[in-house]
């Protein structure tokens, strides 16, 4: 006995000693339950194991219930092909397993439709054994059920009287890649493409594995695998074999594949002396092209499209609509089952106005004119992924339209690779906007057909950048699945997950996370202040921008002056409030009733005016800025308070980025206060913090050039 | 104990199921000892462990003796103050351990020298213990010798009446990094750079720590961490900060830091008007720069320079000479102890006669002119890391100046990151070819101090692209300590604590690897072809490859004509054999007594000429190809006959890769073969594999851009 329990000892140490955090496994760790009663409570619950294998699927289910049991409980379960004993756990469809045809689950599998599953404490068959059943209308349910029990080990639920019915509030849910067939990523911050092109089809890699069951354990079901700034050449034939690998590998995850489509492929690839969408050659090209890519992935999942935007070509280079684009690839695909995702997110040639206006304008007069199978797919926001912005008004305007709402999973304008910032709030914060659309209680969540993220995945280790950049992909599955999920609980179902389930990591780690997101608006661009980023890369501060086209300017946005600062979108101004219903429009048009945090997006303000606080704005302006600062200094804290509770290896990772970000958040608040002031020529409050550098050295600092993460050191000067 | 084992089962399982065989490891996996007589011996033998830390470079070798003898003996040796026992392991130098002082190995380490080790096993103390002693001069030795103890244990060597004493061949022991500050790497096929230059110093990376511990476990012992084509701003404040922090997480490893030097740095980042070498500006704001190089790094290693070479700026800018401009350098460094390596690797502004003349007829009239610690570094063969090329007559001709050696392990003309090309045949052919200068006996490895290898390393999860390219690295290591150990017993080495003790994994890899040299030699390059690689990337073949500068074109090196084909080096031609000694000369300039592997470098061939073998030129050459081949389909079924005996990650990576491999084999061969035969106008032989496309068609072949791996699809056409 002795001598085994000291090889015992001996193996936990050296497989300890084995495991680096370095982020790999993401939220699907499967660590030893830490809590030995609930340890016990596991093991006794879940002693054998029902399930049939044999479809890819089931296959799945059952691997993840092998790897996921073994490291939770630290014990083998036996696989049995029937219930024999108390503590068995049964999954299966009707299909597949009698022991789950056997029980009346027909009302609670009804209920959870083709995706969504039943899990539930009772007992089966002649013999009455206690059993948990994880129980679906299609492999894929319970797969999702599967990954939805361990969860609950995972975060050291009780299984008493379990009872769960779940099926996801989107058939859509997916993420969308801006990844070049070169290999680069754009806005990409975590390393170069997952996917191996030059390596595929020949050789694959077993992180594609590992990227499908990560999607499936929070129930992303489709990948679009290119960039919407779209390369032709991935719709050739030497192409679609590498992409139908791919989709080899993520079919039984349940992920179907999506391509972007340039719109001018058949001239560039197919020959043609046109791609005008109205043009019979150019619809049969793409007809037979849809053909071709059925043959080659019978379950691909569709097209998604940027046309007539940043240069993209579209339909409008033949003088016609987003919909005639639209449609005619729409049809090609409609024989299949395959959908279009036509994006919202248009430029026209010419600089309006407002370019925030440019959507609804554009696609509000063509809300009958779409396929039933085509989607318009609305960024957040009206604008371009910001910090902070109002809702998209198109969510309001398109009502006939089916819509897809996009987010942007990797932080383009939110710090990038290093910043702390978890994005649930503000997702939460859109999809519970109410649009008023046609009358109140008509939330954004209501208002789309799924979600778009725009993947913050590459081959870097730890797949994100940062070990907390992962939360936001995990956040961003779990509201697809329910967008009525609080940031609160996704948090802590992340950080039990991938940290600790110890409270005293739990409720400190949480915390920080969801002051994170206004930590940044305030030290990026409080009080509704949009796009003052740096050109180009959009990482540091760059207030001052100009030239070039100027709807992509600072200034354009920022509208400071002698007077005060803001873009008057009130019908003194551009009118952007007259694409919201009523009463928002004249919510965001009146000074009054404008909610602080969107003030400066709706009003121009005077220096010197009046805000709710009692404070002028340029007091309110520094005192924003100063507390973005003063957060992440409180997450400094924070975090170096865990250093006993959080192994070596990651918390000196996040110590390092924090210590980054505090850096990054005085030279946000240092280079906007002193250009504001070169308009305000206010002075500073006595006792504010000094600006560690004049507004010149600031505005002369330059980065040297890093495709992958474009930084400027503000310490430093480089 | 029933259910102790039962759990001590499972744990095993699930240990196993949790080990993804990623290649992170390298050869250091420490897997537990397959050979149960073994384990058991090893076991004895090492009971307990007497090593005190307390010096970063001690505590390096103890964590590594940790978790090396954790894994392999699969249990936690206790560490002692003092033997106390028979089974001790005892690490140290006489300075740190009483127990080595009081040992008689005083002659032993005389031999050992500074960086070397001596491993024996004997009695230790009164009580006369039996120990195993691996004792050092040096801190760096003693945790040289752990890892050549922990070596011997991963190969399954018999510790019985161990007597080892190592000590390196050379003192310069060093890996070139080709990385960019921007995070690309030159010739690089395994992801971005290492060096995350934009989250430095802020922020490490564990990696860094065992990218010193792979290196130290071979005994390199510098790393120059920047590419040749230099950028000066690595020399601004900004970055040698980001500079130090790498070398702290080195030193420990006994790995010294370079940097590339660009020429013209006192112009771009120093405000000079000039960078002539002779300019007391000049020289002042080196010598200013290196101490200010040696404040932040103290052990800094010294300078790579590229000077006056495809573009680089340099001192023939200013009318002076390499000497002038490297004695300059060297000037500033030597009151730090650094040293300057200048590269022979040249091209004069105009196109020469003969390319590879250049080296020697530049560097030989300057034998006598450079600092003591300068050293010319050059390739192995004259021209650029070609498949085959005989050995560089600068070894020969350079007989007072101290010179380096630099090869290539990135596999920039040997195909990259997917062909399987063990390169340590190619470095034993020329470590061992002897120069004759001034007479017989005088090998190149006895006429160089050090080995600088290019680094096939990137942010790849397994360093270097491919599982085999690791072994590489490992043979460029164990070279640079022992240029003499055999190409044979390196694989052999690497392939037990890569994949496998096993012999019926071993011997098949073994033969493999020995074998892929001179596949690749002969489906790419046979004869002594050279540089007939496709334009810019240089992967797939272009031998038809004109335009732009002559010397750079396949053409100029092929030379084929409706004659025959060949560069006539030999006095009617070139004469470039006079640059080696007698009586190399008159043996490679003779058709009689040319070696075959180099005939057409040395001389241009008649079709129809009549072989050694009794074969034409024509008929040799299409052997040749098809053999190559050949011993790639080898190489897959000896690898598909190993699928019981590999785990099915790597079996699975391999598989693919060699799938490629052979389809990029017949693409050499086929077009080449058409290419030469547009010149013949001879048929292929009855019999012969009739190839896949027109010559047409191969011209034609052009590659999707990917700045990782470019590489043209012979397939698929793309």
């Amino acid at each position: 006995m002795k001598t085994l329990a000291v090889v015992l000892a001996a193996l936990l140490v050296s497989g300890g000693g084995r495991r680096r955090e370095d982020g790999y496994e993401l939220w699907l760790r499967y660590a030893r339950v830490a809590d030995t009663a609930r340890l016990a409570e596991y093991r006794a619950a879940i002693r054998e194991l029902v399930l049939t294998p044999g479809e890819p699927t089931m296959q799945a289910a059952r691997d993840e219930l092998v790897l996921g049991l073994n490291g939770l409980l630290g014990r083998r379960v036996p696989v049995a092909d029937a219930p024999t004993r108390d503590g068995t756990l049964v999954v299966g469809t009707p299909a597949n397993s009698p022991a789950i045809a056997a029980l009346p689950l027909a009302a609670a599998l009804r209920e959870a439709g083709p995706d969504g599953f039943v899990i539930r404490a009772l007992p089966v068959r002649g013999g009455g054994h206690h059993a948990i059943v994880v129980a679906a209308n299609r492999d894929i349910g319970a797969l999702y059920g599967v990954f939805h029990l361990l969860r609950l080990l995972q975060t050291e639920e009780s299984l008493a009287g379990l009872d769960v019915v779940s099926a996801p509030r989107y058939s859509l849910r997916l993420l969308n890649h801006w990844d070049n067939l070169d290999g680069t990523v754009e806005r990409g911050y975590a390393g170069a493409s997952l996917w191996e092109w030059a390596r595929l089809p020949d050789s694959g890699h077993t992180r594609y594995r590992d990227y499908a069951r990560a999607n499936a354990s929070i129930g992303i079901n489709g990948t679009v695998l290119t960039n919407v700034n779209a390369n032709a050449l991935i719709l050739t034939p030497a192409y679609l074999v590498k992409v139908a690998a791919l989709a080899r590998v993520f079919r039984p995850y349940g992920i179907k594949v999506y391509l972007t489509a340039r719109f001018s492929a058949p001239l560039e690839i197919g020959g043609l002396p046109t791609a005008d969408p109205l043009d019979a050659r150019v619809r049969a090209w793409w007809a037979a092209k849809a053909d071709e890519i059925y043959r080659a992935i019978p379950d691909f999942g569709g097209f998604v499209v940027k046309a007539n935007s940043e240069g993209q070509p579209g339909p409008q280079d033949y003088h016609r609509s987003h919909a005639d684009g639209a449609n005619m690839l729409a049809d090609a695909l409609a024989p299949h089952g395959g959908i279009v995702m036509w994006r919202a997110f248009v430029y026209s040639s010419e600089v309006p106005t407002d370019r925030i206006m440019q959507a609804v304008d554009e696609f509000e007069p063509l809300d009958q004119a779409f396929r039933t199978n085509v989607l318009i797919q609305v960024k957040n926001g009206p604008l371009d992924f910001q910090p902070r912005e109002p809702f998209s008004p198109l969510f309001g305007a398109m009502r006939r339209t089916p819509l897809m709402m996009e987010l942007q999973i990797t932080k383009e304008y939110l710090g990038q690779d290093t910043h702390l910032v978890f994005l649930a709030p503000m997702w939460e914060e859109v999809l519970r906007a109410d649009t008023y659309a046609p009358g109140p209680g008509s939330d954004v969540a209501a208002r789309i057909r799924g979600l778009a993220g725009v993947a913050n995945v590459g081959n870097d280790r730890d797949w994100c950048g940062s070990d907390f950049n992962q939360a936001n992909w995990y956040a961003f599955g779990r509201l697809a699945w329910d967008p009525m999920l609080s940031s609160a609980a996704i948090a802590a179902e992340w950080t039990r997950m991938t940290l600790s389930n110890d409270p005293r990591v739990v409720r400190p780690v949480v915390a920080m996370m969801l002051a994170s997101r206004e930590a940044a608006v305030n030290y990026m661009t409080p009080l509704g202040l949009a796009h003052q980023m740096a050109r180009g890369h959009h990482y540091g501060p760059g207030p001052w921008v100009t030239g070039g086209r100027a709807d992509q300017t600072s200034v354009y946005f920022n509208r400071a002056d002698s007077i005060g600062i803001g873009f008057d979108r009130t019908p003194t101004g551009s009118n952007a409030v007259r694409q919201y219903f009523p009463p928002l429009r004249e919510r965001f048009a009146s000074r009054d009733s404008v909610p602080d945090n969107l003030l400066l997006w709706f009003h121009h303000v005077g220096w010197s005016e009046r805000l709710r606080s009692g404070r002028t704005l340029w007091e309110e302006l520094l005192e924003h800025y100063q507390a973005g600062v003063d957060t992440v200094r409180w997450m400094q804290r924070t975090w170096d308070g865990l250093e006993a509770r959080v192994d070596a290896d990651r918390f000196r990772r996040v110590q390092g980025f924090l210590r980054i970000q505090e850096a990054e958040a005085r030279w946000w608040r240092d280079a906007s206060a002193l250009y504001w002031q070169s308009f305000s020529h206010l002075p500073l409050p006595p006792g504010y913090e000094a600006p560690g550098h004049s507004l010149d050295w600031y505005r002369q600092l330059h980065c040297p050039p890093d495709p992958r993460k474009p930084r400027c050191d503000p310490v430093t000067g480089f």
